[in-house]
């Protein structure tokens, strides 16, 4: 699936050019081929394909969508990845793909549900992991909030902080369901509907000592209402923005002189500069799930035709868990 | 000057009652009288006198504007302010202030100009000093970008940021000569007139490799641009944001993502927090001062009646340097 024009807004179906004529593609010495069977849907796609300078470049007109995902080795010149395994990596919304010595893929372990390398084992886990620890410092006994808390990344933010000893976690999230899979299953301590509900209402009932660490995944509305809850000394994570990766404007935070206030600080992060820590993270949390103490949910969609659809859920939030397109 | 009425916009003498009949008041016992020489005029107080919380309670309507102040111990049945000597405090926009046993006042050793105990040895310079230090750490060879540049806490950061070491300091500030001032007598390697320049493009000219520390004083669009310049793992002091105060709604930040692009945080403080360290930096500043590398200009406003215009000079930048008013 190649960017045929650049979105504005949601993507739709003229963004994109689907070549199915293509053939099989053959390869060349040292290459592998891979037969992609899984994609993972991230909002920072969506970024992707804006003309605007990011932490990676954007994507060009006429490439495919970059994109991680998992697929199967089915022919190979490269004893590195023998034909039949499993591999993870920058695959590309694409049927196949080749292995690119500059990116090299990783070959997913034995008895590790594939699908789970793209969400808790994925960059998704580790944003929760490396965004919540490195950057928020969570302190035990400190008041957790998360918003787009029912997501892939928020709703293992909210059970790691858990885990690591925060006295309450609430997430915020879009509707009754979904409060009720927080609290309810995944041990939250409140859940707030922002659709149903007024948020800073209700950061103030459940958050009464203030919020410590403010896991943002959502911007706009919901980040100023939790600058506005504020503790002393608070870390605001700012893992993405939801709300706003669809403007041609973004909505600053009007509240932000609360950092002067609250002696508050608000950091950004990329899960990619972790890379080199994935494999301590993958290891707690391997334990953490394994153990039942970290659940996580995976959303299918399928058919690679439908990933643009697949992508726009992010921003409805019509998802429960990880966005994945099945081929 | 008492608060009778709570300023929208910036102040004027609706908001005041000036009570010039009162009698002069007498001591009971272990109090000492103050006559008011100086008063530091800071943006601060133009937010203490909004019904909004804040580090300090909103200043009471009827109550004397808060404000630090340098005065003369004119009668006293206290041994700590023998009658004569000079003490810095909290003293109000007032003619005669009483010593507080909730508040002491610091007396001001003889040889020091008692008006520098407002600037570069009060909580002006003491912001300077530990927002850049230990809010914005810059290290050797950093490019800092300050706005306020002229202003008495501006004009303090980039001669520290200059003496600690950072390759390349650039000053944001609003007139011709306010820029001359800061590249040809205080050592600014460049400055950035935003009333008749594009600050986004001189950013680009003057921090070819991007911002580390952006100390703010400003707020709004100088913020939104200086974001945008941001190297990786930039530091945005949050000092104050002088063209919000007067406005009803703060204009938010729209380039907040570029903390998450550039891994870079956003941090906010108070002065007053570093209490029990202004001996060690006042030391500093001290040798600093005295040795001809920090230098620092005084804005005289004189008598106790135009105190109001003197808050509102912040706001216009017709100031140069630390506002004072004699009375």
């Amino acid at each position: 699936m190649l960017l045929a024009a650049r979105p504005e807004g949601l993507v739709n179906e003229t963004n994109f050019t689907l070549d199915d004529t293509a053939p099989i593609p053959t390869i060349e010495d040292g290459e592998a081929l891979v037969k992609v069977r899984y994609l993972s849907i991230d909002p920072t796609i969506r970024g992707w394909m804006n003309d605007a300078p990011g932490y990676l470049p954007p994507i060009g007109l006429g490439e495919v969508i970059r994109s991680g995902g998992i697929g199967e080795v089915v022919a190979s010149n490269n004893d590195a990845y023998p034909v039949g395994a499993t591999v993870f990596g920058m695959l590309g919304w694409q049927e196949y793909a080749f292995t690119d010595p500059h990116a090299p893929l990783m070959v997913v372990p034995e008895g590790v549900d594939p699908t789970w390398a793209l969400s808790v084992f994925g960059t998704t886990g580790m944003a929760a992991y490396f965004g919540l620890l490195d950057i928020g410092q969570p302190q035990a006994g400190d008041t957790v909030v998360v918003s787009g808390a029912a997501g892939a990344v928020g709703s293992v933010v909210g059970q790691i902080a858990k885990l690591e000893g925060a006295a309450r976690v609430v997430g915020i999230a879009g509707t009754d369901e979904k409060c009720a899979w927080l609290t309810d299953e995944l041990g939250f301590d409140a859940a707030i509907n922002y659709h149903r509900e007024n948020v800073m209402v209700r950061l103030n009932e459940t958050c009464p000592e203030g919020i410590d660490v403010f896991f943002d995944n959502v911007g706009g509305e919901i980040l100023d209402a939790a600058l506005a809850h504020l503790a002393m000394k608070a870390r605001v994570v700012i893992c993405g923005a939801i709300s706003q990766y669809n403007s041609d404007v973004t909505e600053g935070p009007k509240n932000y002189l609360s950092l002067i206030m609250k002696r508050a600080r608000m950091e950004g992060f990329i899960v990619l500069d972790y890379l080199d820590r994935f494999p301590e993270a993958q290891l707690k949390m391997f334990e953490w799930v394994l153990g039942g103490s970290i659940q996580h949910q995976e959303h299918f969609v399928d058919g690679l035709e439908h990933a643009g659809d697949a992508l726009n859920l992010l921003f409805s939030g019509e998802n429960s868990g990880k966005v994945i397109v099945r081929i």
